[in-house]
């Protein structure tokens, strides 16, 4: 017969298809994750908090209250996990790996907050971590989000070569912006990190329009920038596209067989 | 002898090649439409409508006449319809098909307006449904928009996967943003769903500059989320449009032979 | 012996490899329009004007001179062409050839400021139309431009689709943005065809900022259509690209030998 | 024995793999120059910069000095490259090289500042050449940008091409949007050239808000040039993306080889 810490290890871990409690528990945490993160967004829009603040702080505590012994199970049953075996050494490298931690920072800050002397931090960064923290709980469970992942692991490479283009690109058209336009616009381009703030919007397409050239020779210069810059600035989105396509392909690969000799054609 | 019924309805179908009589009743209804369209768009405009508001009205008067004769006609006759054989069930069934719902949202808020007391319904919303029915009517016409609907339903999973990432982006930037800039610009980052106004109209690359980051904390997020978020959101553009050139490319595409038997594989 | 018009004609027809005073006069003719179409976007910039307005009108009074004797000998010389060889019909077949009434535009309008009494028309329309002309006759000599002509050409059916399938996104998107802000915004969004040109503004991801939903309704709307349509209003620019990349390879393509073997690999 | 030149040769130019000295000397020029790209471009935050004006300086001083050393070793030991041979000659011919040029912009100006009479010399001038050949100095090492450089060679005719079409098309759609809207703007719309701004704003999508057109003639002339312009603006961005795609695959590419007789045809 299965230990009891055995069957809970079953339950709380990703369902094996077929494994009915499992799945209930699944669709049970997902559904009271996103509800939180509904709730926590539509929780700052002033007008829909006032209605029933009861309603927001029961929700926060029951959530906090059910992740914890979530939790505590999850950090209980690890050992089952032959990665996590040893009783204090295994829990408390899993207590170290990213989806604990994510797990526990979507509890701890309320923790912190209730008994925690907090004076001098601010409760602003964790309402931040502890959001933050349950979107991600909450990505886990799209794997559109883990096909994005390996795209981005497999372009790493041309991503961060790409990246660093485009930094130098960014460096040297704030430097000769701010050259240009400082003095016509010593507040807008204050300086060159304060420049780069236009470049990035610039060439991005964005255009906020709360700084743009003003004189004859920014103008210039920032239309040939525009035009030249727009066209790097390009480059990841279609790194991205090209590899999101290739890995999306990737799926639907197999070998092809004509279907009437029944020899590969294409090895997919 | 072909029956009045069914002489009616081979007229009001989709014009089948060399039946005359129906090519003439399709450009007749498509002009009707158009013009329909034109009045309704036009007809908002102060200045135009004001010349004769008489002529906007009787156009109205007599479309909604010729399309309640139209639909009319197309409900008797439908039982010509193997699909809808049946005189009252079958019918019922033309009634809710997509099709006939369209035809009789292009009519039945006149109608509403005329006969019913609408005390307390938005008359403006009647408008709105006629105005799209009619539109909606039109575009049926347009083969080049039937292409697009199978090039969104060929790729519906890769759209799917990357709305769904879109929606945790623009989630997690949101949330970030809110924390960075409500307390500079409490009225633009009221809340979070207020900040995702600003993360829309800055990832798709509009850009209004209604709403913008003023602190140093916002504007390095804000940069960056631009250059990695802008990536992402043209990801749906990349797939719709492969997927259209693709759709375009099958059209002029030959049948493949496998070429050790050289029989047909694909018919393209 | 030569006749002193079939001389001309071959002057002032496209140069022949090795003729050389065909060349000479085709350099000659280039530089001139170059200077005009300067001089003329040059001399809108009142600072620049004043300067020496005299400069400006002597130049003007050269080229239309030059421009005229030009003219005249293609109206004479034309018939040595066998396709307007006929002397009266051939040269009045010539007169409304597109170069024929391209290279008059770029007169016509001067003449009749000097000549005709012009009161009631603009002479702003003169102006545009003469600086048109001459910037058209000027882009016959970028063969860049005819690339791109041909891409537009051999992809004509598939841009058409997408444009009309972007009017009606157009048309829709107006009609739902001007029911939702009308009331809000009864200036911005006075009626429809305003409407559309926040569409438009909005689709092709420029966002002035001139107008921008203010209601919630309208925002929701907005990001929607924003997410959407963007996506839609990229398929041209993807079409145009990658026929412009075709077109380029078309170019370069030739059949592939091996060079060991001399045996063909590829077709091209 | 190796002479000191030819060692200090070694040292300071590129590392050899396996060099220690050189490697570490490389090290430390791109930890030095970063840092002094650095300190120029956070210098310009007044906030920053008045902290401690004396550490800029020291750098500043530190870093020319570094540099004149370093600059003065290159042009004693560049007669070991046999290019450069020739003790005057080569030592010349070298000055005038590109690399040189750039080494000696990055010192020249803080000279000229200290040792020459500048009067009626704008110093900014000498401050924006000073940064910009460092950024230079520095982007020497990153290879990504040598990649895209081999990019821009290869597609250089491509580009070229698409360049000249868009200069035709800015001049073309500023004319006419001069004539469109200058009666009603007169300052945003002065003069063709201002009305260029318009239009490089408008076909990159940047679209700041700073001049957009309120007639109706000029908001329908607008949207036509947005959805037509912006197509062609999206060229050199495609043309960069692909061929960067492809500079990217040939890294990875395998020899190809002939299928009739097995010979390398292409080495990828």
């Amino acid at each position: 017969m299965k230990s009891l810490k055995k069957t809970i290890y079953e339950i709380i871990e990703e369902a094996e298809p077929g494994n009915r409690p499992s799945e209930i528990f699944d669709v049970f945490l997902i559904t009271l994750i996103a509800l939180n993160v509904v709730a926590l967004i539509v929780g700052t829009v002033e007008e829909i908090h006032r209605i029933s603040p009861g309603a927001f702080y029961l929700l926060e505590v029951i959530s906090v209250g059910i992740f914890t012994v979530e939790f505590s199970l999850r950090v209980w049953t690890c050992t089952e996990n032959p990665k996590y075996g040893h009783p204090l050494k295994g829990r408390l490298q899993y207590l170290v790996s990213p989806l604990a931690l994510i797990d526990l920072l979507a509890v701890l800050p309320v923790y912190l907050v209730f008994f925690v002397n907090l004076r001098g931090l601010d409760l602003r960064f964790l309402r931040v971590v502890r959001l933050l923290a349950r979107i991600v709980r909450l990505s886990r469970y799209f794997s559109s989000l883990s096909t994005l992942g390996k795209v981005v692991y497999t372009k790493r490479g041309e991503l961060a070569a790409v990246v660093s283009v485009l930094f130098l690109l960014l460096v040297m058209t704030s430097s000769l912006m701010f050259f240009a336009e400082h003095q016509a616009q010593p507040e807008e381009f204050a300086s060159i990190p304060r420049a780069m703030w236009w470049s990035i919007i610039t060439l991005t397409t964005v255009g906020y329009g709360d700084v743009f050239p003003v004189t004859a020779a920014g103008r210039v210069l920032a239309g040939i920038i525009a035009i030249v810059g727009i066209g790097l600035f390009a480059l990841p989105a279609g790194i991205l596209g090209s590899g999101y396509m290739e890995e999306l392909a990737k799926v639907a690969k197999e070998p092809v067989r004509c279907p009437h000799c029944g020899e590969v054609i294409d090895e997919g």
